[in-house]
């Protein structure tokens, strides 16, 4: 049962090019270039990403493109749309098995904790954690707190919760959504043991405050981030990149 | 995991004659003509269609017939009727086993997106791929936005949301509803990236206008269409289709 | 995945008794006499029916009373109260291997169309059937319309809806209920194509209104009928089978 | 599929010890000495009753002591507390495989008809019997109308239709609740058929008149009793078994 | 089918160090040094306790520390965050088979009776006993009564009621909440029977009234503790360990 995530990190740490978000958020998140998986494996292979996450459709069509980059593949085993209201439910789209014949290195999947629905993912979760870890590929927890009873709870209660659920769990690596208080973030990687956490990148923000933040992630102790729309909704994402993995790699 | 289209297309491009209609919206569509599938078969046959969709019922009762008309065979896999109301759900109702046993040389299956029951269809459909890719039989996704939760997205974000879900899943085809506008058109196509795009026929038309929105269909980018109502309600199936073939096949 | 009904017709017409209103209805159609499935046997044998429905309980415990009486056993695989009220759900209470066991000719399965539970019989269903066809045992669907949501179709589109479902989902027989109205059924008989059509027998009615119906229904080009409660609650019960058969016969 | 009574019968009738009351009702219906299964074996083994009806957790633990008082033991399968309000669903809780390594003779069941999870019960049911008459393990049906939408019948009627659905599912014997009528139960006696009927025995009651209860009871036709409380509660529980066995044995 | 709770015992009593609740709770309950699972492994080894709960993320990543200790390990196999409102489920996170590759020497799972969903965790319940049983691994019950349906049962009904179940349903040490009347929890181990009882720590508690309460625990007839907050949370959680094993070992 022992994973590790050496193919997807560099001397520790990681910077992986999150593109699971035509899913997610759907197309609105585009334009007419970073809507082609193309654009994003080039951007990923020219950065040097330490990975490149898709669903398991992008990774089937694109298969030759992603193993020319020699871009570690991430896939992404469950999704959902936006459109659906209420209590977020993603369930399994990929197996381990069919995820590994596309030559991923690691599996994601995203519980939403706090959602009516949340044991029905922490199970599906904990299953293909079962599966993963015989075959020796490390699992990201993708941690995210939603749903109507969330509310009661502290920013920094939730965070810290995401992280320490990933380590209960089995995940072996964590990824979160930092709020911006530094405080806070040291406290969740602290919950999380010797889980490694990485940080959602989110919406597009200010390049320098973005820079900033980073910055604020290493320094408490994170190992580095998964993030898409500040890279390929740039005008220029290799110039990003190249700041980032500067702050990251310092 | 490779799977093509050649054999529900001709050089490149498709016609599919669709005849689920029974199923899903029940007799009211059909006279005392095309309430027979022999007539749709002999359409498909004469109007040289590059495929003939059915329910595995009509498949099976029929297998005679379709065998000598020698039009490629596809199989919806899942169905409801339109009697139930509320959140649609669609559920498996034949095997890609079963599919192949009847000769069929693609699949098909509805996700409603937005329905409060996405997951499960969604869920459901990536594991018919799994199995069919394994066969090398082509899985075509109908991508249908559904639910009370949609009303909040505008069309164009809801027809590329859909033609992207094709893509992000895994489909090798995908079938979407064209509202009329071209633009929008073009941008869904752009959004399933590799995987290409036919339209649905929809109810009855005027002819003139179904030929000029099939214009712009090709032009937008989509490789033909899957056509059913338009073709066996129209007094002159044959004449209509070969009108249709001439825009296809220019 | 050929099937036929030769087992349970007599030159292509059926009379089949129906005995599974012990579940469907409860005790409040019996009385003294027909409460006892020995009496339903000896009905059936010495009127000729061309097969004898019941769920598999009475199959288990009747079973040399059945054999003895060489009438081809049907066995109902699904079935429910009418003590649960709201949208009705059936489920399967019988494998195709029992019933095969027991020594039945053909399987039956009610789907309950317009519930919302619809979807979850229409899988079930045809699965049965996908295990039935392997073994050569035909499928007879009870295809009824129920729920809150079929108030807004006409008698006449239900009616045909009901048989198409057969024929979409690839059952070998239909079982429907006749409201009355010739034209409709001609519509229903053909709009489920090569699929064959019994008719339900429903509440006991007046017997010369009775044979009139019966007549119609060989007209439209039914098969034959599924009959219990105005056979079993006759005081003649094989007068009236002399009578019925006459006329299916003719 | 033949299975018997003969090892929980002696000269066709029965007797049987229930003992599943601290998981159904909770240990309100206990005192200082009746707590304690060993009590409860004490009861069965000097009263030489036909049967002792446990839940797996007593019959694991109290192996033993059940095998050293030769009285055959019975398991019951599901069960629930009296906690949950609203409409009863009981699940499974021990297998027949692990029933008979447990070396129950026979197995229990309870279908709460009428609930609005009555499919789910009935579907399990029928395979624990499947299961069961395989390895010639006689099945036992519990079954109790309850839920809200049963209000509508008569008591008659409830009665009958419970043991009709012993008889149409294809239990071994049926153990119903009897409500005082002599007349509706020698109905729900004839519902069932060729399954025999145990009767419940309910909260505590006066001697002389739950004598005068027992008497009718088999006059009705039933071939005995599964019983508690009124035995296991009471200050003289042989006195009071040796009364009852006359009255079953006279 | 036997199991005996000789590896997490010692002279047949247990002092469980428990720490689940990382997950149960969030961290909240958890402070700069507890936080750490090497701090509570530590005060496990240095206390000498019989037996660590963790879940399986936990004994995952700290496998070697945990080994070192030589303190049994106990999976908790089930769980669920406090985020989600309403009536709790908490579903199976971790397999039989997957604690015993973790060199578990018991597997743990909580049954909230009283929920709505009280069936699904008492068949899940059940069913990984009966594979834990067979692997001769011993099976704790967290029986807790909670859900909106309990409120008008008195708390000696409800701690006895949880005791009850798990002799019922055929655990092997039963892990309630004491509510501080020592004749309610004799009631209760009683109910119990030849199954043993350990008492839940709960929040963290006055020290000099906790030994109190511990000595009336031990007095009840319940063999020891699963403690948590009590003592990771104290000052000193060695000074305590060795008063409460003083009570417990006396």
């Amino acid at each position: 049962m022992k994973t590790n995530l050496r193919k997807i990190t560099k001397k520790g740490k990681c910077l992986l090019l999150a593109y699971d978000q035509g899913l997610e958020h759907g197309p609105d998140d585009f334009n007419d270039k970073n809507v082609n998986p193309n654009y994003i494996i080039e951007i990923a292979k020219k950065g040097k990403y330490t990975g490149l996450i898709f669903q398991k459709g992008i990774a089937e069509k694109y298969h030759q493109e992603i193993k020319k980059s020699k871009i570690p593949l991430i896939i992404k085993l469950n999704g959902k749309t936006n459109l659906v209201k209420g209590e977020p439910i993603s369930r399994q789209l990929c197996t381990v098995k069919e995820a590994i014949k596309l030559n991923a290195k690691a599996v994601g999947y995203t519980i939403y904790l706090g959602s009516q629905y949340e044991s029905i993912m922490m199970q599906e979760f904990t299953k293909i954690e079962q599966e993963a870890h015989k075959k020796n590929i490390p699992v990201i927890l993708w941690a995210y707190p939603r749903g109507r009873d969330i509310k009661t709870k502290s920013k920094k209660e939730l965070l810290a919760y995401s992280a320490r659920i990933g380590l209960e769990l089995g995940a072996d690596l964590i990824k979160i959504q930092y709020g911006g208080n530094i405080k806070d973030l040291k406290w969740a990687v602290k919950n999380a043991g010797k889980v490694k956490i990485a940080i959602a990148g989110g919406t597009k923000k200010n390049e320098k405050k973005f820079l900033t933040q980073i910055k604020e992630i290493m320094n408490a102790g994170c190992i580095g981030l998964a993030i898409g729309r500040n890279i390929w909704q740039s005008k220029n994402p290799l110039e990003i990149t190249t700041k980032i993995k500067k702050v990251i790699w310092k």
